[in-house]
């Protein structure tokens, strides 16, 4: 694709961060938005928001029922793909089987079963995937990023991640594994990508604890969990994953990380990045790497990049996965993949 | 032991927190040193230091070269135990197995079979124990205990805390498992007493990592290390614990903790202990409780109660032994006294 070819895209369910794809028209003016069809029919999800948005935005897609029909029929560049979580894979599948790019909600599969399928599926397809792990883009966690691979911090030894929201009342397809796929995936994706993506190392093994208790009546969706990974070069590093946060709290998340090394510790908290080395205590500059969709459309015409690579969607998707695995058997799980 | 009789202390050892138990004598006039000696006599450690601190407060112990001729001896009502962590457990097995009461250094043991052998003697001799557990007594954790036991944060869900120390350059005591018994057991064990002591849960396993690389010629010392603990109530906990505070740091160690509950979220950071509930962000006011030496004594009399207890003592000396363990083999190890 070209850099001034028009772009078709397809949206499919109005769930998550469809909103990092709509910024996206507003900076990118060869985006048409060629389809709009719900992600997870059978539930009764509606994708109105969606339409509504498309429309301020001078948008005139058609409305589907059958998102696979609209993949058939409209032949977009790219689906846009956030239904309920338990949807995504088999909606990716789907795509990337008809030469269609995916920019797909996290994680991006809920299942084992279904992220072996997809990884399968996208090697043979040569189309082009993002998990909308958005939170690499935040201004305070690049700044973190780019720090440590400058060596700020000398080699990193620990990290410390934690993503804390408010509970507020979910809607019910947040109360069901099925459709949910559970927090350890949904909330901690971006915590345990931020783990393997800062430290540049890979997870060995996992260990996890999630609790469904006092979830006040949100059905199987757990409160609190926590998480800690082996990784390779004898680094540790653990995980608080949890919808503790008080409703009165100032913002809707406490995200934070810790990462301390050799020679220096880089902490984000309250969206600040703070070093602290020989140099004393300095709080980093923040710069912003630019915007994930627009990146990942740079990507697909071949002009850029996106920080959220297909592999590092699938990596983190399969350390989510193992993690609500080791919590859900109460064991150790080792990362098959670990020597890559 | 009445209040107004005299209470005769050996010095065991003079590594550690013997300023607790030297702080006592400021404090009770009814304290007397009766004699000082080496804990660590084989590896030429020296009882210098307390030697010179008991004459600047009006004291003048004998001193002796073995540790147990002085028990015999001397007959003293305490022993203050502190020689290289290797040697402490059998130097309180000695002292309890003649009727003495013990204030050991942590951990109090560095070995699971020392451990086990103590709980036994201490469970036959009637006498009292108390491990150094000081930072119980910070005005913030204890802030944060009185809290949590008010119900601040409703019902702990996870818990995570942290040490960091500068690692400077450590001594050769430190560098060998048998003297040092390892950075989880020795920085670790204020982490690990404040977890189940805060929350009030037992621990049901721990999976830990730690690592000696990149520890500046510091032999088996370990920099870097983090554990994970299921709890009982499906509490989950994490643990920092390194050696990654960089010199140039305005404080020696970075103590954190952060308890999340289901109705707000307590943190103790640079030394302030702030709630986050229904009621907005409030720093707790932080109260003196007392002082650890102090109260020990008052409860050989009868008459107070140290925060710290025998069974504190010796669970958060297994609790930090088998993190160890998992550590030293990569398994996640269940604790067999988690029904208690």
């Amino acid at each position: 694709l070209g850099r001034n070819k028009r772009v078709k895209i397809a949206f499919i369910g109005s769930n998550g961060h469809i909103n990092y794809a709509l910024k996206g028209f507003e900076a990118l003016p060869e985006l048409e938005a060629s389809g709009v069809a719900p992600g997870s029919p059978g539930a009764g999800e509606k994708p109105d928001k969606v339409m509504q948005a498309l429309s301020r935005l001078g948008q005139s897609p058609g409305l589907w029922e059958d998102p696979v029909a609209m993949l058939e029929q409209t032949k977009p560049d790219v689906a846009v793909i956030a239904g309920y979580m338990g949807d995504n894979a088999a909606l990716a599948i789907q795509a990337m089987q008809r030469g269609v790019h995916v920019f797909i909600e996290k994680p991006a599969a809920t299942t084992e079963e279904e992220l072996e399928q997809m990884r399968e599926v996208y090697s043979r397809s040569g189309v082009q995937l993002a998990a909308m792990l958005g939170l690499r883009y935040d201004r305070a966690f690049y700044a973190v990023y780019l720090a440590v691979r400058a060596g700020a911090v000398g080699t990193v030894r620990t990290v410390h991640a934690q993503k804390s929201y408010k509970l507020g009342r979910r809607s019910a397809p947040y109360l069901e594994r099925g459709t949910y796929g559970g927090t350890i995936p949904w909330v901690g994706s971006h915590a345990i990508d931020w783990i393997h993506w800062i430290s540049g190392e890979r997870f060995k093994t996992v260990y996890a604890l999630h609790s469904a208790l006092y979830n006040r009546s949100h059905g199987e969706l757990e409160l609190s969990s926590a998480a800690m990974f082996t990784m390779t070069g004898e680094v540790a590093a653990t995980a608080n994953i949890d919808f503790l946060r008080p409703d009165q709290a100032a913002t809707h998340g406490d995200d934070r990380i810790r990462v301390a090394g050799t020679s220096g510790v880089l902490e984000v908290r309250a969206g600040k990045a703070v070093l602290l080395n020989e140099g004393g205590e300095t709080e980093l500059e923040l710069q912003s790497p630019g915007h994930i969709f627009v990146d990942f459309i740079r990507q697909i015409q071949g002009t850029g990049a996106c920080l959220v690579s297909a592999d590092d969607s699938f990596y983190t998707t399969e350390a989510v996965l193992l993690a609500r695995r080791s919590a859900d058997d109460n064991t150790l799980v080792p990362f098959p993949s670990h020597k890559i």
